[in-house]
């Protein structure tokens, strides 16, 4: 069968495919019959549906990450589409669906980025820096295979996190090779672990996908938690304490402004750099995303991310010929 | 000897007393003389002075913290009153001095103060807070009794963070009374730990002057560097996981604003009177400290603490009377 | 009969109890009919109703302030609770019922919070302030009574601005006690007056719900109109000029920031004062009607009253404990 | 005798001239004797001045506002002009000066402008604007005829207020010409008293020189004032309920922004043409007083009045032909 | 026929009339059928309207800027009102319509407005200025005659941007008479040019009504493209070079603040003159639109464009003696 | 001879060397003679100097960019060094010296520099691009080889901008490689245009030191020259629109904020990367001047070009070892 990606769904278009259930609340309407209000996905995108009069078996049924079958059309309601649902079932083991694959990933593998990742660790040729960065590196390698860098933001997909990590490190490597003075080492360390905590921040499961914060991400916030984390890891590995310390320092400063979460500036230039490769990487990738589907010659929406901005798309040639485009 | 008050010399009056040497530079005058450059202060305030033409034996001698007898006339230059010192000696055991009198206090005795926020401690019944606040306060006794809540604003003298404390406990005792449902142990807790890391951010040997910001406190700060502080002990004495997560969060929500230093704005009540009586307590202090030199119906000068404003000191009855304002 | 509380209404509910009509609009539907879209209240809550193609007769009888019983269906409406009406009256005698019992109110009494309010102005010696004080009050009784501090935020409710003053006095009191140089008497008139002229700024009606600001209190605003209030009632006693400057002087400043409308910043420490207790009690109303609400171990939703912050209940002990909780 | 303008002196020019003594400060140099530190103004500008060694009689005649001939060179001091005064003596009566000659005045008399604005009152045939008007005008026409507008901004000079006040009023008639919709005597009337509490917010003696703001003016500021100057006014003069109203709006919103002391923008046409009209005078009058002294084709020094910009002064003609710029 | 003026539809109405499509948008309903949403416009103001159920071929006749008449009855919906359309046509030439009177438009005639324009350039006799403007105003005049002077603020009308630089012209020929130093010619020029690349920086095509701004508009907007126009203009006419400058320096200015557009603030008196009486005439513009709807005595709704105000309309006798107010 | 670095010298120092003097105002002194005071430079620092006592020759020989042998010796007034000068002769032939080698320069040739940003322009093969940047570098080449790129901040020295150009060319080539979607070319073409018009807004001769801004600098800054300097080269050399508009909106948004002078937000990817590779290049050429003067260890005085923060010279292994940091 044909899976009909959810990015090409026009009105009127009738839709018999599998997506995933991301998130589904059970409401009464106005005739006072409870309906379920599902927010389905693919890796190409994701659309409401409304499954009306329904029991309450399926209530029960069709819950969060569950995978299902639905026959249903599409409309448009209030300027957005969405489906209603004629027909629903839970994928079986005879469907022969694997779950991740209705999950919007990064373009590369966790795996394989893992190992890159790794790569780059071993090129930390100071101990402290190196003891510090594996040990957490490993503590947290389940979470950082899938996690996403945000649940809402730039790279909210499956091992997204991983993924802006590892674009950052390439970044990083060339930067050093501008400005030489640059300690290279003690960049790379706090590419690695500058959004680490976010694997605890935010509760993400299996699947990569960013249900809500934690109640340590709510009243602390990942750059606190990132803190205590290379903290205790410093201490357990028994590490140089000024390499801890301007490790700390780098995650502490990486958003640069106080209204942004960063109570300190940096004062060391691997952390003024550190921000720019972060802020570098969070905006290509969100132009990247804008740009995919604005039509040459012509502006985007106003991007909400990118402080209300409209893109444009060039025409010059170049951009064009470019097959995996930034 | 009548010592004779900084904060009562007027131009043209002759001196003859000792004084404590808070900060010294050796300079070079146009003329190519080395001379002193001396921040003389005793508990009253502090004035600047000359050495003129010293040697390299005065230039030794007269190092930060000495103690010292001097003769000399006051003038005022560029609106600013200094001494030229004519004879200058370091103080000697047969003066029969002690050093600590010569620098400015808090109201209060540090042991004392020491004690009466210990009983504050024996109110806390929840164990988890009670162990946690006790480790730290018995951790930092030495520091706490004498060192300042800040190089140069509110309350920067000798013992100056406990009087804080303890005028801040008097404060929640009272704010419990009126808004009962406030949890009055957590507020206690989160008061006496606030500014602990003040203690480690700031150097200030045993006069409690500071004279400096450690490295750990330039690159983390004391609101950071505090809640690693809680992490830690809470972790040695076994305490409750969310109750160490609440007074962290107290501690990084005690400014308030971003722009302020806290990332997180105060989400449990107890953080929110936290932070009002923390900002009350400093504006008190400041003001009493202007006033106390502002005549009845005039204005201050702009104060540079207070937003620039002016203070005004009312005729009304009653502020006369009282002994101990504030 | 059991009247169904407002707040405890969940989609899919029969109700059939009396509520008040807050506000209503005769409107038309997209089939061309009249329906009254209602504001229904009682003192736990309020919510929107619908009496669908409603009859002239039923346009007129169901108007602002009337008490009426209803009988409905509850539903949900774009994540908000709504009434279907199908069966409504007018309250009437027989029924025993009194309006001001419908109208969210102030923990205590009116008339009983009049009694200590006047108990206060007792403690104020000061003659010059005491008569401007009286004068105000007494000439304000009737609507003091019974008059919100606010039409939305904080003490909102019937007598809510009585309540707000009660409160900063007790807080008043307890603070004169720790800062002993702040003019307790002063500090009393400040408090008494400092919202003052919302009488004359808001219309309210005999039951204490604001429906909309006066043209004066839209060109001039309270502040503004009590500084005039008491600059006449200064006069009409016979009131020492300082004594009424320095009033209107705290009233001015109160709000302490230009932009929430204090062109001048506190200059006294008892206006110092006046400003913090009155956010304190602001803050501590909003956060605890929004923690009554939040299950323990939860956050609540982001408020907007509180710069969108989201709010955590804890689990500590002694919370739960305390009957009557701020 | 020729007296030497201040504005021409340069570096090393002898000085034997008359000047106004505005202020002036007994200090003691370093080497411990008495000197007067003295702010001479004429009517072109001002300068500083020392006396040095004075004696005790010296201090006592040369006080403020004293006439006074000197006799001394002109020097340079950190980029400043400064008067080393050799001789030094009171004017007497046979110098047959007129101390108002020393004062920098608006370009028309007092007792000119005032007749004008008179007409201008007489204009406004509203008879409720007209009686507040004129009750104001009549009351304060002492101090009308010499303040100045501000302390040191625009129209600091003798009579600066009115003058100010004039070049209004052509405007409002002007811009009433345009907008035909403005209600032209209201305009006129907030014309006339939007600054008028100025003279009680200021204390600027006979000579309409500022020596300092009230402490009314300090804790009200002249808005508020002015405001209760007309509330009163109008009570007395039995004016109509909303007309006093609509003037006290004008007060209150014509510095249009919060953080300029206006807590309400003008809600109608005549308060927001009555801002625009204050400020452009404002400007014009200090961007011609720039522009006097800046070399055609060049540009003046950063003027902090004007945001810190620079002018420039064009060389089109048209410019150089007009006699009274501006 | 009497067409319904659009501004005086109430809900319930029948309404049978001519209306200009300005915006149409095919949509599809949530029982999956097709419709029509269609914005109507007249001189008076503009509302939404459904055509169900529409066909292809009703589908391609009903498109931007057709002139069509409708049946339909209005309702509200949200708020807001809008019209269900029973039947629609096409008008026909035997309707006797110009499309022309369906568009809002200037109080003035295009015509009419750029002879009086073309009357102030002849003033203009600095010859260098006077090319740059005719050449300029010659090489537009044809969008010029119909443009507006925005997409949706002041002066959206046709022929709105004449009528915006006409009427400040006429009060830069005032200001010149009271502020006599002012180059008035500069200042002619400054006013006619200020916007004038709006011509470019919109796409609004005969009828005045703007659809989108242009590509160069977007990535550069008018106030680099005026400075580019006047660029070239002054140079194909050899004007001199201070004179386009002055005219760059203007058209750059004239938004005042950087964040309004501005990167330079005004540094010559024209510049500073022109941008105050730019703001002026789009503020009485907006004003006088406010207040034409709403009741004497009364308030406005809070209006955006006006920093979310209200507006007071005054019941000042004169007011409503005026037949074109403002 | 010896000739001694400024930045080498300390208070007692004489000192017998040739430097440039950058600026000269003749003075009078308090005792009302004539002095120079004198801004010295060579290539590692500049000082203040003065010569006492100086005749009207001196004054004549000692100008602006004359170079000259001085004997003095060196003191502190107020914290700063400064020389007083003894004898002073102007450089003549026999001392064989080159005015170049006084003036702080970038670390690479002028023109060596020119041929590799010449090489880069080879690589951009689109044909409109590569002739509106050729014609322009040819163009400016003169200034192009010795300007700073600014007056004060970074890269203030001869040859500057050159050096910043080259710098962030270096990245461009990296940040193309991990960002392949990027039109490397069009960033290329913005990165060499980006400040081009510094070499019109500046007046900095031959020696690269920057006097002062152009009227035209002033007028409209180098942001909108560089504008009209594209338009004009992108019409003489007749490349196509599209382009042209896309660097010139790159010029506009490169300041990335309207506060800092870009009207516009950047639209495409290559201008939001020119942004940041502008700053970073900037960030790190200030950082490393400030960390080669900070001691290991140590932290540097506030940079008030680096929003004043302190920066930190970290002790790890690595940053030593490097030769050329940065």
């Amino acid at each position: 069968m044909n899976n009909q990606e959810l990015r090409l769904l026009k009105p009127g278009d009738v839709v018999q495919s599998f997506y995933l259930i991301r998130a589904v609340d059970c409401k009464t309407s106005s005739n006072n019959k409870k309906f379920l209000d599902i927010t389905l996905v693919d890796q190409t995108g994701e659309m409401n549906a409304k499954l009306w009069d329904c029991s309450q078996q399926e209530e029960e049924d069709y819950g969060r990450h569950a995978l299902v079958k639905i026959k249903g059309t599409v409309s448009e309601w209030q300027s957005r589409l969405q489906i209603k649902i004629d027909k629903i079932r839970l994928a079986v083991p005879e469907d022969g669906l694997n779950i991740a694959d209705f999950v919007p990933v990064a373009p590369k593998d966790g795996n394989a980025m893992y190992n890159e990742v790794r790569q780059y660790i071993e090129e930390i040729h100071n101990q402290d820096l190196q003891k510090i960065v594996s040990y957490i590196v490993n503590d947290k390698k389940d979470k950082l295979l899938v996690y996403p860098a945000a649940k809402q933001n730039h790279h909210a997909v499956r091992s997204g996190l991983l993924y802006h990590i590892l674009t950052m490190l390439q970044m990083g490597e060339k930067v050093s090779q501008v400005y030489a003075g640059l300690n290279k080492e003690l960049l790379f360390a706090g590419i690695i672990l500058h959004d680490i905590a976010k694997l605890d921040e935010m509760d993400a499961g299996d699947l990569g996908i960013v249900s809500e914060y934690t109640v340590e991400g709510e009243l602390l916030g990942h750059i606190i938690q990132g803190i205590k984390m290379i903290d205790r890891a410093a201490e357990l590995v028994g590490a140089d304490k000024e390499v801890s310390l301007l490790l700390q320092h780098m995650i502490l400063s990486h958003h640069y402004e106080p209204e942004f979460g960063s109570p300190k500036r940096p004062m060391i230039p691997e952390a003024e750099i550190l921000h720019y490769l972060d802020i570098i990487d969070a905006r290509m990738y969100d132009i990247k995303k804008v740009l995919e589907t604005t039509p040459t010659g012509q502006f985007s929406e106003k991007v909400w991310l990118l402080q209300n901005r409209k893109l444009y798309k060039t025409s010059l040639k170049g951009n064009e010929d470019i097959k995996d485009p930034f």
